[in-house]
């Protein structure tokens, strides 16, 4: 007769459950992912508000990046602009911003209307540096925890995979072909469901030699790096070999050939 | 024959159509209501991120109240708790918190890990000060730009629906029954669409004597509100009498025969 089990031992087993469950390494990873992500959207967000609320008092003022543009909002006074530092954050194009701003269109703000702007502007700033620091933690935590997978693909990467695999176990049952299109299982189903064309990367295609190749190369390189993904998920989340580097170069080198064919 | 005019002519004429479009004390008001806006997403998407991964470390912890909540993962150290803090933070609740952090089921975390989740928290806080502060900013020139609406229906209020609207002056040529359901757009337009029941109320269902009446009467309160602030917003963008006084005790009075009918 098999022993009888008392509700506390049910009890006692179930949090042990639970315990494992959220306990992994893994999860910090899903979390970080999750939280960089949102991080950007945040910081879109209240960004695309601020060249709205600022483009009321200087519209002319453009920047190519978003964090020199930020940068312009704290430093640019339209009533007493301070040349040098202008200067010193801008270089050579100080005189067209100075140029702009004596023949701005822009509305005359109140220095209580200002200081709203700018309060925005340096919350922008601050979403951005914990953004930074979140993602060296996540790339700490994925060198750590798929090694391999981080020196193939870069540690950025591999955290984001994982990450939306569910988890390295998780990651490490899936075919090559699905890791290929990890991130992009929209266009997958659209593609099942309606007969357009298969998406050829999801994630993978983050990758500087999947991006910056010539649209044509890019599933062929794609199809290459998600099969030694593959193999180093294996190897990080069973064997715990360092296989990494053989797989790296063997990857790189199958990537110049696709590339050097090509000319 | 008339004068000819040149091409610079046009071009200053431009600049002034374009500096009176953006020069507009109603596009700051827009500015902040949707600063505001994009501010509780955001804080709101961290936030749910925050009790996803500060959930790991202590799963049992709740608390009624975001604000609360961010507060207890500042202060509660599973580790070394200190008690004197937590007292005095979540008073009464102290015991039952001390209790579930001794049998919690959560992951250890070092302190690495913790420093990244506490960031989170003060960054979630800082998002919600900003927004209180641009709120603040936004009731200022509610009352300025449309006394009589924000005497009303309170200054935020006010504001939302002028920024809604696009305007103090395209409000003031909106009949009350748009302004009933501005904000609901989505349920009007499905009611054309498809003879749904159309909303009762839209924006305006924050006003505290609609949300807190008993869903019957709310529409019924909500008309007689819509058809006093049309009236405000006309004083407010032409006459700039103040006549919100008797307004306001009136639409009262309505409100309390609406109410008190039911019983």
């Amino acid at each position: 007769m098999p022993k009888k089990r008392s509700r506390e031992d049910f009890f006692r087993k179930a949090r042990k459950k639970v315990k494992q469950a959220i306990s992994s390494r893994d999860n910090l990873l899903i979390q970080s992912v999750g939280a960089v992500d949102e991080l950007n959207k945040s910081s879109n967000l209240l960004f695309e508000r601020l060249t709205e609320w600022y483009g009321m008092y200087f519209p002319e003022f453009r920047a190519k990046e978003p964090t020199k543009y930020v940068q312009g909002v704290l430093l640019i006074d339209r009533k007493n602009p301070d040349r040098a530092a202008i200067e010193k954050a801008f270089g050579p194009k100080t005189q067209s911003i100075m140029d702009k701003m004596s023949s701005s269109v822009g509305t005359k703000l109140s220095e209580e209307d200002l200081v709203q702007v700018n309060a925005l502007a340096v919350q922008i700033q601050l979403l951005w540096k914990l953004r930074d620091e979140i993602e060296k933690y996540e790339a700490k935590i994925a060198k750590e925890l798929c090694p391999n997978m981080s020196y193939l693909a870069g540690e950025l990467l591999a955290a984001k995979l994982v990450a939306q695999a569910g988890g390295l176990k998780k990651i490490s049952t899936f075919p090559s072909s699905t890791i290929q299109v990890l991130g992009a299982e929209k266009a997958l189903f659209k593609h099942l469901r309606s007969g357009s064309r298969p998406p050829k990367h999801g994630l993978i295609f983050q990758h500087p030699l999947i991006s910056t190749s010539p649209k044509k190369l890019r599933g062929k390189i794609a199809r290459s790096l998600a099969a030694k993904l593959a193999i180093a998920s294996k190897a990080d989340a069973i064997s715990h070999n360092f296989i990494a580097e053989k797989l790296k170069s063997s990857f790189e080198k199958h990537a110049k050939q696709v590339l050097g064919h090509k000319k």
